[in-house]
């Protein structure tokens, strides 16, 4: 039953049960959301104290919240904070006052150009309180007093995050990482993390040349956090991308690494170019995901950022329009099979060396070419045939001879197969 | 008189002496093609036995042909060897039995897509036999016994390749290479055959900084041969074309070697740029002619491939229509002044110091330059000037510096004999 | 009353006082130049005997005229040197003779295609006489006897040029020429040579990093003279610009250096992308202005030539049309200010060690960052803090990472000051 279902569906699934749980840098929330992902793999679930030193940064003290409203001159609650999680700002600190409107706008915050949607808003590093509403509604506020009650607690506790460290025949690692802090946001960021969740449990079941490490960490000071504590493991991320957008209808964005480069900036150029799906690459710039801390100068790690609509670029983005219905199964879907491509592409990524390489050998004798010559119909698979031993000297890998000959990867590999089992090539 | 004619009447008359013989990888048409070859140039005629070891290859046997026909229900020859050489699959072995429609079919080879036309089909590694014939005919074959006949015999013999070898100043080579073994085809390719014979003879009358190396031979098979027994000779291929399509009318292609930045690349792109020629350029493929070979990764030598209508895109490639109507006396001329450009980039391409670097000399005191100061018309000659004392620092040959002044090559080295001559420039 | 006024205004006014001398490689029209330059800067003048050796050349002997004219057959003065100085052939020898039409107009100079307009012509290195004027004059001249005068002098004398040295804090020099040989031209040159004094006034009163000098020379010889008389100082020239054609209403045009990617190169077209001005920028040729001699191969210097219209482009060019009305303040205006950009620039390009180079630091505690997140507005100084602490790695300057971040040097600067005052950077 559950191998018949399509992935797209089951990721989707996954995010309605994190959907309602209202989620911040640390707290209940993290918690809640990590234990159901527990459920689908064994993920470790880290705590970090307040107060611990990460690089320039110390862990914030943990914010939880039962409830937050705003009661109107008529004495009704007006914005409640169970009617969504957004209606809060995220990091309020306790309040309980009547205050006046001029008073309250001061704390009230809105989107004008979007006025029937509920911003996101947060105020990790500076005490404050706050309501986010529809713009109409601020409008149409009248003059009088407001009761303002927020039950949150901002006190010493402990950071969040969940790991997931799946071996493989080498230390080398691939590190998956997606951002576990928004509350009720479904692209950014349960599309993400719902993806990183069924690519790890597919990649239980494989026979794995790397090392796999999924985070599911607070944006920002979660990174921040788990390379402070892991700054040794560092070394052995051979390969990285940041997952987040990735269930909305747009096309496919890929932000490079900052080395611009590198393997993993190479490998997932490839998937899109063969994907069918309209994308586009852009160069590293220092803003965005977590990326930013995986690229700062002092790690300067190989880790990209592959989304569909790209941070910011599209309305839905950072409020309450970035629901359930925004994302569909079938984007998911079409998400997890990019990323498991660009896997496949890194697991894959071998290089050879050609037995023969003067001339080319006979591929007739050993069933590989066609019998009838003569006539000029390339056929792609021996193209890539000999694309392979062409470039088999010991300076180019797979991806180098795919990007080259312009083919799919798949179909190099399967080439490299062919003549490895007829003893033409060998590993190096 | 011979002098007077233009050389492309005289390609095109040798294409014409060689179109009716019936060639292959390996026989007697081979012979007798080279037999009329070395009434022009004083080839080198090479046989390897049968069986020869070649890197991953063997030479094969040898094919020669006498008869071959299909005698029809009614009794008539209805496909005659003698009527097309392409009539037969190349390497068909001896046959001579009566069978029915259907089993003859699967003998019988068209292009439904160009119903007029015999299409060109050998079976070299794979005992076979069978007949080529226009589709149009298949189609219209009726239920019935046919009779069929082959005349062959496939034996161990030679395989026979020509060679010549003209010496100049040093023992730097170039290569030039032209597939032989094509039977009635006459862009593919008696047009690179008669150009390389007329480009030889021209060579021979003058005086030579590299020593020039033609080789007529079968295709791979044939190139495999000369690289296996002469392997040490490798080593002097400074740089090298292989010479086919070059009588039809399309523009020119360039394919570069695999090198892709070799002198001989940038040799003949700045030619053809300068040509008023339509043309293109293209990167190495592992698919193509000799440079197959050549270009192998043991080998890698700067061999590119210059045709004009490239390998299989043009519709009479490989059929009976690549005749001597196809192939025109001026394109051939116009391939070989090409070609000949090329010689004479790849001759001259020195390079000088400059004797005075340190500001610009004083060219109007030597007759170098305009007298008459203040005015814009930058002439060409004078502009070459400057560049070749700009550029000559030790790092730029006069290609180098007639790529980047973006003149042609005779003009800077024009410029670099006329400030040689007065003293400024010397050879490096 | 001097500071007001815009130094396009000023910069015009030292034009107009410039245009009327007769001005050429050597002799009084220098002299008198210079010495209306000293009222605003203090220049050194130096004096280089007729004769001296330098380089290839010799220094010619010193030409000086007091007047020329032609009478016709009637005995009125038909071209007279007083009403132009284009009407004199520059460097004519002197003459009083009486020739016929035919022998006159071997010495007449016109431009048939602008029958309106004087040409410029010289005639430095081979004795000549002759005259100038417009082809519709030169058209009508009647038959007969005409009187030809010219009170020239070409004799053992000097070459004059000025020096303006300004001491920084390093002996790193940034070298600014421009050509004053040209008589009444007035964007060729008297704009360049305008602008290079006031642009050494303003830096006169700033602190200087880079040593400045500025040559105001005649060209060809002047920088050949005075690079064959201080080779030993041109070590020291890290940047340069040769500066000419500024007060034309044409879009900046800027031909690299020999080098093509020199500091100065990267910095011009960096401050012409950003400066809101049609630009448009040319690898390097071997004519053109002093940039010739400075980027001949033994000195390669990394000096540009930086103009508005470019050379010979536009058809006022060496005309009686580049005069005091082609030339407009607020053209010599915008020059002046992309001038000081660059300079600006070079001055500013320091590069920096992030000394949190782990994980982006918090700027947030620093005041450096919005306090309300999650919404997307990426402000362009928040992005220019990020770019600056992400690639200052040792590798990159302040140049570099503007150009990466896509923003103006200044912003860039700008963030480093505030990163570097809160001590999250150092300078290397």
């Amino acid at each position: 039953m559950d191998g018949s279902e399509p992935v797209g569906n089951k990721m989707y699934a996954l995010a309605e049960r994190l959907f309602p749980i209202c989620r911040s840098i640390t707290g209940e929330g993290v918690r809640q959301s990590l234990q159901v992902l527990k459920a689908y793999i064994p993920l470790d679930i880290h705590e970090v104290p307040s107060g611990t030193a990460v690089f320039d940064w110390a862990v914030p003290r943990e914010w939880n919240i039962r409830e937050a409203w705003v009661r109107g001159p008529a004495g009704d609650k007006i914005i409640d904070f169970r009617q969504h999680n957004l209606h809060v700002l995220n990091y309020s600190v306790p309040i309980h006052r009547r205050i006046g409107l001029s008073e309250l706008k001061a704390h009230l915050f809105t989107l004008p150009e979007q006025p029937e949607l509920i911003p996101y808003r947060t105020s990790y590093y500076q005490e404050n309180w706050g309501f986010c509403l529809p713009h109409r509604q601020y409008e149409a506020l009248p003059e009088g007093e407001y009761e303002v009650y927020i039950d949150s607690s901002l006190e010493d506790g402990h950071l969040t995050f969940g790991e997931y460290f799946l071996p493989g025949a080498t230390e080398e690692e691939v590190l998956f990482s997606a951002h576990i802090c928004h509350p009720s946001l479904a692209n950014d960021n349960l599309s993400g993390v719902s993806l990183l969740t069924f690519l790890a449990r597919e990649l239980q079941q494989t026979d794995r040349r790397f090392s796999y490490r999924f985070l599911f960490i607070p944006g920002t000071i979660g990174s921040i956090t788990w390379l402070a504590l892991n700054e040794e493991k560092t070394r052995n991320i051979s390969h990285g991308l940041v997952a987040s957008l990735l269930g909305d209808p747009g096309g496919f964005t890929y932000k490079r690494s900052r080395r611009g480069n590198a393997v993993i900036d190479r490998a997932v150029e490839h998937v899109l170019r063969h994907s069918g799906h309209p994308y586009r690459v852009m160069d590293f710039i220092p803003y965005g995901y977590d990326e930013r801390q995986f690229c700062s100068p002092g790690f300067n790690l190989p880790v990209g950022n592959l989304t569909r609509s790209s941070f910011g670029s599209f309305p839905e983005y950072h409020t309450s329009a970035d629901n359930l219905d925004f994302v569909r199964p079938q984007h998911l879907e079409t998400s997890f099979e990019v990323y498991r491509k660009v896997v496949e592409v890194l697991e894959g990524n071998f290089s050879f060396r050609n037995l023969n390489p003067k001339c080319e050998p006979q591929l007739g004798k050993r069933g590989l070419y066609d019998a009838i010559g003569g006539h000029s119909d390339g056929k792609a698979m021996q193209m890539a045939l000999l694309w392979v031993l062409n470039l088999s000297d010991g300076e180019h890998s797979l991806l180098d001879i795919a990007e080259r000959a312009g083919c799919p990867f798949a179909l190099v590999q399967q080439a490299s197969r062919a003549l490895a089992g007829a003893g033409l090539l060998a590993p190096i």
